[in-house]
């Protein structure tokens, strides 16, 4: 394979970037997932006073400090999403649609989603409802799909689905102005219900209804159990013990997703503890 | 009592001032012991790097941007040293020599003392050794005395024993100018072993023996079980839980003294969690 590294880290919040700069100071060789925008909950804060070091400070700036760090220690974001994490007893496959990645080690920083599940959206899991979209689009070439769209990442998935598709509405949850295809459909209405038989049939919005064969929920991030299957979960979070350790060896995690409180300093220091522990396990292999 | 607080905090290193920062934005009345410096593992950083978001960074500016930090919040440090803290039941006493606080919770973020103990100093501890001169100098009212400074904070306590000893002698472990009392011996030696029969007699340093009733070691901190009695330890460290509590309840600890990585923005962000945790319980307890 040519894509193995020794670290994976998934996600550029606080702790994935933390977790980054420690593995390379620690001269691990490092891949980082994310987005060009590092964090969605770091752009959008008002004002951050509780960071140690940085005071009156929005979340821009911050997020403009994190990039000069990373940027000063030629630490590069690849802007994929990871679909899925695969342990493989010795090293870790890191799927991101048809490609492919390895590593020995994997810290998990993807941040916690907090938008509450749609009526009928776990119901039907499986049977029509999907997270990712670029994953799934073969199986509904020539057919209706509805995307639900919670960020801007979520429009490219879109696009690249609606060159299979019959019909693609495409439903944002966010404001802006939107990069898609013309021959989607932009739907400005709220989701309300999935409903269906076997499987899906039509999405309940509040002012119409959608006949659909397909609807992808594109958050920020995915529950961690179906991104890592056979990760232990404990209240909704990734359980961890002191070191950052999760039940799977050589997978470490940090920040939202192992639990509260929901803090960029508290992420920030679980990614170094979480880079430290995968260096001594780096370390412990050889 | 007049000195009532919501929070203590012990400690300014970057655990203490993080719980300070995050227990001032939730509107806690806090006290917070420490140094004027800060912390002295701080401003001895040559450069640091592995702080999200400060890169290229000397210990002394990163301590010169938490100091403007915590002057913007409008949060004073006391510069006392802490001998003891007590458990109370519903609240917990601090003890500076005679005076005393008192707080409904306590932070623990004193570091971690990496120094070895001499030879004989376990064996004569309580027997002749100490490490609260202040506290225990009444005790050795026209005796010979000799204390071992680690830090510029011991010359003040060395003047104040002075004033009650008949010979006092101090031996510094540290470079620089001594601003000491006339009538105490600067000894520039390096003390080997402490010995005596059923209490002190002696210490042997590499040039010299010297003749003593006590001897007084004034490190950085001190064991984190002398000086709150009763704390659960493992391997050397304060036990904590996920959310930084003790097995004391209301009483949480943070960064060096819970456990490795010893580094700066771990510290940190454990005190924000002891922080968010110390006001989760004073509200549990309205
Ligand atoms: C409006 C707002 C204001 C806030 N203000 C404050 C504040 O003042 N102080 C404070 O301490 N906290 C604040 N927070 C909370 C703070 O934002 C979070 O606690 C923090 O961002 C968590 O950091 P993290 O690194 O764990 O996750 P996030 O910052 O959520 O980062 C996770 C990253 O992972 C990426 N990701 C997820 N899944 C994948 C995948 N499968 N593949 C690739 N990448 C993926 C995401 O795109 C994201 O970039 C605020 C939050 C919001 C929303
Ligand atoms: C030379 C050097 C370079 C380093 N470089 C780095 C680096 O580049 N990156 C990194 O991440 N880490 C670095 N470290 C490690 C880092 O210094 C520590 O991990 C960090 O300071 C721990 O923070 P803390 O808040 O737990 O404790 P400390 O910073 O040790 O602070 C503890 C504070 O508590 C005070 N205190 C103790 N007992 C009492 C008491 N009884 N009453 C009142 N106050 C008390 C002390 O005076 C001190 O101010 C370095 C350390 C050294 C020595």
């Amino acid at each position: 394979m040519d894509n193995k590294y020794d670290i994976a880290i998934i996600g550029t919040g606080p702790a994935g970037l933390s977790a980054a700069i420690n593995s390379k100071i620690r001269n691990k060789s490092i891949i980082l997932f994310g987005i060009r925008d590092l964090s969605n909950k770091l752009v959008k804060a008002p004002k951050i006073n509780n960071y140690l070091g940085f005071y009156d400070f929005t979340g821009q700036q911050l997020k403009d400090q994190f990039q000069k760090h990373i940027d000063y220690m030629n630490i590069d974001i690849v802007t994929e999403k990871i679909n899925a994490v695969y342990a493989m007893g010795s090293y870790f496959t890191l799927m991101v649609n048809e490609k492919m990645y390895e590593a020995k080690s994997v810290i998990i920083a993807t941040g916690m989603e907090h938008t509450k599940s749609l009526k009928g959206e776990e119901e039907f899991l499986g049977r029509g409802v999907g997270y990712c979209a670029t994953c799934d689009a073969p199986l509904y070439r020539g057919k209706t799909v509805t995307i639900i769209g919670y960020n801007k990442e979520a429009e490219e998935e879109a696009n690249y689905v609606a060159e299979l598709t019959n019909k693609l509405y495409y439903v944002p949850m966010y404001e802006g102005n939107y990069s898609i295809k013309e021959n989607i459909e932009i739907v400005k209405d709220k989701p309300v219900e999935i409903r269906g038989e076997d499987r899906v049939k039509d999405i309940v919005m509040k002012n119409k209804d959608i006949a659909t064969d397909g609807v992808f929920i594109l958050k920020d991030s995915v529950a961690p159990n179906q991104l890592v299957p056979g990760i232990e979960m404990q209240n909704g979070h990734i359980k961890v013990d002191i070191d950052m350790k999760t039940n799977i060896q050589g997978c470490f995690a940090a920040g939202d997703c192992v639990g509260k409180p929901y803090q960029y300093i508290k992420a920030a220091g679980q990614g170094q503890i979480a880079a430290l522990n995968a260096v001594a396990y780096l370390d412990s292999l050889k």
